[in-house]
């Protein structure tokens, strides 16, 4: 029965205005209005991954395959685990795909479509195919090709390029995330368009982390690069430090809010200088063992923040991720494909030398972003319902659902308040997604305040209050977005 | 009052059939529409600890207390918290039961029914009472004999064997756990029954635990018998393995489809040859240091992942259980019945070594339990939603629970998706909890999707096909049953 | 149009009867039968840190500042991370605050209202607003005047006094936290006073933490000062051992029911007598190294158990702070200002030697709290659902909130049942957040209850009866309360 049902004619797909919000009728109704007052509030996206040469040359996206599958590694891992190759998905192949390759990694998706059921990918997606590009019929292997073809024409119409898809999705601000030695010229480029800048901020956003690691094989040459791209002698950890400040001061100049970071763990550690000295001096000579590059890394980790107490850059802060986990994928596609795993964090011990230096610092935002739910309470409340410069990241990568977003308000709020969270940041390159993303934080946000709101612990008035400082308030005033 | 009403009369004990359903009426609706379409299906069982004895001589269950009290740890741990001593439960003792004993006993569980408010023991003990043994008063010291009585008659009747309930409960398939040296003989027998066999199969799991690990003190006893058992030289490593690969396959001649193992982590090793022979050789001389034990039995147990890729029988994995933490209760009553307790799990770079040599084997499967909740969303669906092999098992022993499963499905769904979820596996050698144990489940499918519907984040009919994949599909393909 | 609704007129404050009860009709009227039988009934506070010298002098509270804000510092700790110096509470002056001072300091206060937003100290703040000093206005910069006036207006009535106010909170035992040493002069006065100890009881609870903790750069003048106040000589660990008990026997003699004990982890110790004897002769010379000093305050903490098997003072354990994390803002203000930051806990391993020894002796009650979530259904459920010692603690400090203690309910009740929790336990030293927090308490209570009753896992006369085992049956059982 289910087989005829499904031939006999594609089920519809529909996007509900309701989608995410409580069961029950009356916080339901709460949840409406208050989402009514947020839903079209322009987009502050300060932290994402979308490259800016797309916006930059206002890029074509080419086809459905190369817009929504091919770099979305949160689908393919999915898939990947459901038997498909990521060759087939258009990843890590030395050739370009084919107009047949693309229909047929589509139809893969399609064909895969219920093993997406219940997850955020389908969420987004779902999203992303009705509202955006009007598909009204199920993904399933029947209907693949029409929704290609949907899909494919609406790419093609004139309007559909990042620029004026800016404008629709009124993302008012964009950071991207950028190499230390970049020379920002696209970003330039985009500044000096007064027509496009006067409604837009596309800021680039500084991320060193490959330079602070010397346990990295690359890393001199890494480093040599920095001093190259600061014009700063490097030969020591002073001049290090110096052409990372240049840098840093490059990037500000360039628009830059933030600085992001992601290591394997979140210690921090002040070195004194000599100490730290003759560790970058073994370091740059190769002759580091793996206790000292680890200390060096730490220390330099600890320092950025010691800049940004000096240049006022956010600092984004995304540990405790094991990269790379399945070798097999990463010697066959590379990084970045899907085989990390999270890892435990800790983040009490870890900060404190941090804190201690800086954590009550005027100039300093720090944001903890954590993929272990247990940190929620356990760690990034309390030490945001303390520290000055500590505010808790909203849920990020495998975390960033609904269900996960709502434990995370829950786990959060009771000890910090909203004013200690980031505000939406949606860590994205799949540009499309990114007002399926805002929209979802916004639906559990009206949701989340809502049910505040029917247990009688905070007023429909305030709630509507906090829900916009949710969206506009809080990234403003933690990214420093005020011009 | 509250003495009054108890003493008046006994309250009446029901089942109601909307249990655990959603309290908002519309999701509510939802969830009954669901669960009718499952709950007559027929009951997959694919790992568990009935004795095959029952069922291959369908033997009588003897009284109330042998049946429901004696053998469920779960039940007497509560009991021991709140005072009872296990011997007065039947358990550990030299002498048998008598009539009177077995009362008293059962009267135990009576008098404490309040202890059991809001467990899952009480859930399953209420749906066995009421369903099974149509037990209408809830139990009390005054009801206890009444109880007793009515199951008593039960018992005795006729169709109250083990095969019969086989076909009341419409148990389609059941695994049972043995011993790698067990030969098997009653599950010949079984499926030498035609008759039954066309209705049921009850097949063997491979359970090496105790062969793996060099630290016990009679591991060489065991290693020996392995050896005997498999008609193979154990003196090297190379003869233990052949005799381990013997022994599998054996085993999946008799109808095994899966090897079971718990080891306090989950930490693997792939020594090479040379040194795994080495160790190997120092431990059956008895000479090898704990580090050296512990090494060598993280390395058998990654081989078992090697010999599963060549027989396909699928691996569950129940780790990080401190085994008779209660040294005292262990000396008494021995193992298994009660004194353990859970500990933290690691799994993210525990399983990295397995993983990358076997991880994507289109002939692994990888069932992961864990007590842990929080390594659901930060490890368990990561990794089930890259490497192939991996899926994630299903709530376990402390928290095989309605709320708790509720918690998991949350967890795990949103990143890793229905399709990687082992499906019910009731782990339990409480025979008649069977059915109330997958009915649980099936219920809890039904609320957890329901929920996703009212959400408007799955349409009903997907829905619908869900819950039955979750019941059928996913059990059959994950553990292989196909015949 | 926020602003001018704002300044308009001032928001009113309420207290809705229905607060913190599912959203859910249905289960909503269930749980208002069920708080119903629970909100009147007398407050047992079986653990908190209100100075016995208020109601032993039943002291006037001062002013508002003085009385809400100065001493709270889960209030202050969010202020302080929203910019405000806690000087400008009144925490850590050497000076007296001025009228001026404490208007200023209650001013912050409501102007930061919305930092509170979804908090629970917002949840207990209106409470007390409302519910104790009849405000009627929301906090804010206009309003803060206003509401400072009406408050201290009520201060200042006759009946607002400590003792005044236990009548009419109906608080029956409270027991208040206090040095070893201490003579309990205090205590003793209250006892004396027949006619207010008719109907209260007014008991101390021995802290013995730094007298355990060899490392403390003070321990040696504390251990003299122990045996001084016990007329020991502690110049060898059997001596000290027995000033502790004598303490422990003077205690007990002055009405103290338990022993409270934080420690930075959770980790059991049973040295040989002469290896003990040795460490504690090393660290009475000061020559003990870190490890031997650990391993020292380990024994000692796990010989309170002894102790206790002895005298049978139930212990309350609440582990794994990291304590004074901000070493700048204890340099400036003190310990216990806010400063401290939750760390993982271990309970299975660290407690085995203590559970080992004595987790099943009938005289010892064990409670454990835990700032980590993660831990209730993996460790503190099972442990409890085992050893005869074993209660765990409800949610305390950074997770005793409703949404928090909801989390608990589910997190441990499936597998320990309602028996094995300790009850309410307030932890507080603001008096009047007392009545407002076991009123939070009993309303979760009934909202959980609720919940099992609507999904037809309890029925309502039971949880009517389980609702009132734990306000009164669980805190007297488990601290032996019964005179």
């Amino acid at each position: 029965m289910r087989r005829r049902h499904h031939s006999a004619m594609a089920s519809p797909l529909t996007l509900h205005d309701d989608r995410l919000f409580p069961a029950d009728p009356g916080t339901r109704e709460v949840a409406r209005r208050i989402y009514a007052t947020t839903r079209e509030l322009p987009i502050i996206s300060p932290h994402g991954h979308v490259p800016p040469r797309w916006i930059a040359r206002n890029e074509h996206f080419g086809n459905p395959t190369k817009l929504l599958l091919t770099p979305d590694h949160y689908i393919n891992r999915v898939l990947h685990a459901n038997g498909v190759e990521l060759s087939e998905l258009g990843v890590g192949r030395g050739d370009e795909m084919t107009e047949a390759d693309n229909r047929r990694a589509f139809r893969l998706l399609c064909e895969h479509w219920a093993d997406f059921n219940g997850t955020a990918m389908r969420y987004w997606l779902v999203d992303q195919l009705v509202g955006i590009f009007g598909v009204d019929v199920r993904p399933s292997a029947a209907t693949a090709d029409t929704i290609y073809d949907t899909i494919a024409a609406r790419i093609d119409e004139p309007d559909f390029r990042p620029r004026q898809l800016m404008d629709a999705f009124r993302i008012e601000f964009l950071a991207t995330t950028d190499d230390p030695c970049d020379d920002l010229g696209l970003h330039a480029e985009l500044a000096a368009d007064g027509e496009f800048s006067a409604r837009h901020r596309v800021v680039p956003t500084f991320r060193p982390d490959r330079y602070l690691e010397p346990a990295r094989p690359d890393w001199n040459e890494l480093v040599d690069a920095l001093g190259a791209a600061a014009g700063v002698d490097v030969g020591t950890l002073d001049g290090y430090t110096q052409a990372m400040a240049e840098r840093r001061r490059y990037f500000k100049a360039h628009g830059a809010v933030s600085s992001d970071h992601s290591h394997a763990d979140l210690v921090t550690l002040i070195l004194d200088h000599d100490e730290a000295a003759r560790l970058y001096d073994r370091a740059r000579r190769g002759r580091a063992t793996a206790d000292e590059a680890l200390a060096l890394r730490r220390h330099l980790f600890t320092d950025q923040a010691r800049l940004a107490c000096e240049d006022g850059l956010t600092m984004t802060v995304h540990p405790a991720v094991v990269r790379n986990h399945d070798a097999g994928a990463f010697a066959r596609y590379g990084a970045d494909v899907g085989g990390d795993i999270p890892a435990k964090l800790e983040a009490t011990r870890g900060l404190q030398q941090l804190l201690n230096a800086y954590g009550n610092d005027p100039n300093l935002n720090l944001v903890l972003f954590t993929l272990d739910e247990d940190v929620y309470s356990r760690e990034l409340a309390p030490l945001a319902a303390w520290y000055r410069s500590v505010y808790i990241g909203v849920p990020w990568w495998f975390v960033d659902a609904p269900e996960s977003i709502m434990r995370f308000k829950q786990d959060v709020t009771e000890m910090a308040g909203f004013s200690r969270i980031s505000g939406m940041v949606d860590d994205t390159r799949a540009f499309c997604s990114i007002p399926a993303r805002h929209d979802m934080s916004r639906r559990l946000d009206a949701a989340h305040l809502a049910g505040l709101v029917t247990a009688h612990r905070l007023d429909e008035d305030e709630a509507l209050d906090q829900a916009r400082a949710l969206v506009v308030d809080n990234p403003t005033r933690i990214f420093k977005l005020g011009r």
